[in-house]
């Protein structure tokens, strides 16, 4: 390691705290930048800032934004009633790629996860219980992560708004489309199972 | 894809045009980068500029280095008489990380390659072969990849020497440490017979 020359030391180190990226791959970027032209290289580290500096949260539903309020949001063609519940932007990227939802969403950014410390107060549940209760919401779409956490986050959402006659749904469960039943697990079995539909 | 801002999709872009990084990954880096602090996003903003900007090549042997002569080629420990020639900055970081090779190089920044219109002239073989008819020089050894091209550019620059008395060599081949002669080929297999050696 030695052999490198400190700017180019820091950079390696730099790449290798991406996600993904291990020592090997973080030294071929390295040299792929130091071989690439200076306008390639500058693209890419100027983008990192403007990304930085420009992105904020969408102050109705957290999702990432130029502006105070997402193109979502300030969509009048999409229905503002329906409020798709999600636990990161990543994730409504993923919903909005369907192109078959058109209403708005909430970004919670992040779950309940007692074990990394993260509780209600650290999420945007607060928000979105406001805006439901501000009257103009006819239903609340869970679409956490099916995982223990995502389930907990969800629960404790519903139990905070047991008072209010919105209805909670969340996204159905069963096998996923294009997989095989010899792989399923015994959980994606019995929500399949349960959750039977008619043909 | 029109759900995300322009300053994501940007960063998408960008991340995208780097080696090995596909359009998903490329999704997954941005994320990381929006979720991540401010600090460690634009450290690496920050480390692409420098490097741009500080890195240039040794103006002995085209190297990488933050000043006019590299670390090797000012070490006096490092014995400057025996030339070591590889095709890539990175072939030279690969050689140093074994520890054994205690002599100087040269960078051809590339190999003879006349499919991709590279010939000899774009590459630094003039100033080695300078270096070599300076009259210091015992020794050079080629290190450039045991490609068609690599064994091309090697045996390019031994007939532009053949004048000279200075002895050339090349990297030992044969079937490489820690592999299978199961699955080593005919190429590997007829250099590991020709080159045998006593034991």
């Amino acid at each position: 390691m030695s052999t490198y020359s400190p700017s180019v030391t820091r950079l390696i180190n730099e790449f290798a705290k991406l996600p993904g990226i291990g020592r090997k791959t973080a030294e071929r970027l390295s040299h792929h930048i130091l071989r690439t032209g200076k306008e390639d290289a500058l693209g890419l580290s100027d983008s990192i800032r403007a990304v930085k500096e420009n992105i904020r949260h969408c102050q109705t539903c957290f999702n990432l934004s130029e502006e105070e309020q997402c193109g979502i949001c300030k969509d009048p063609r999409r229905d503002q009633g329906t409020i798709c519940v999600v636990e990161q932007p990543r994730d409504l990227f993923s919903l909005e790629q369907t192109g078959t939802y058109r209403g708005s969403y909430h970004v919670l950014l992040g779950r309940i996860a007692p074990l990394e410390g993260i509780g209600p107060e650290q999420l945007t549940i607060k928000q979105l219980i406001d805006r439901v209760r501000s009257g103009t919401v006819n239903e609340l779409i869970m679409a956490t992560n099916p995982t223990l956490e995502g389930d907990a986050t969800a629960l404790h959402i519903c139990e905070m708004l047991t008072d209010s006659s919105v209805p909670v749904t969340r996204l159905a469960r069963g096998i996923a489309a294009g997989s095989v039943l010899e792989f399923a697990n015994k959980a994606m079995l019995s929500d399949a199972l349960s959750g039977r539909q008619k043909i």
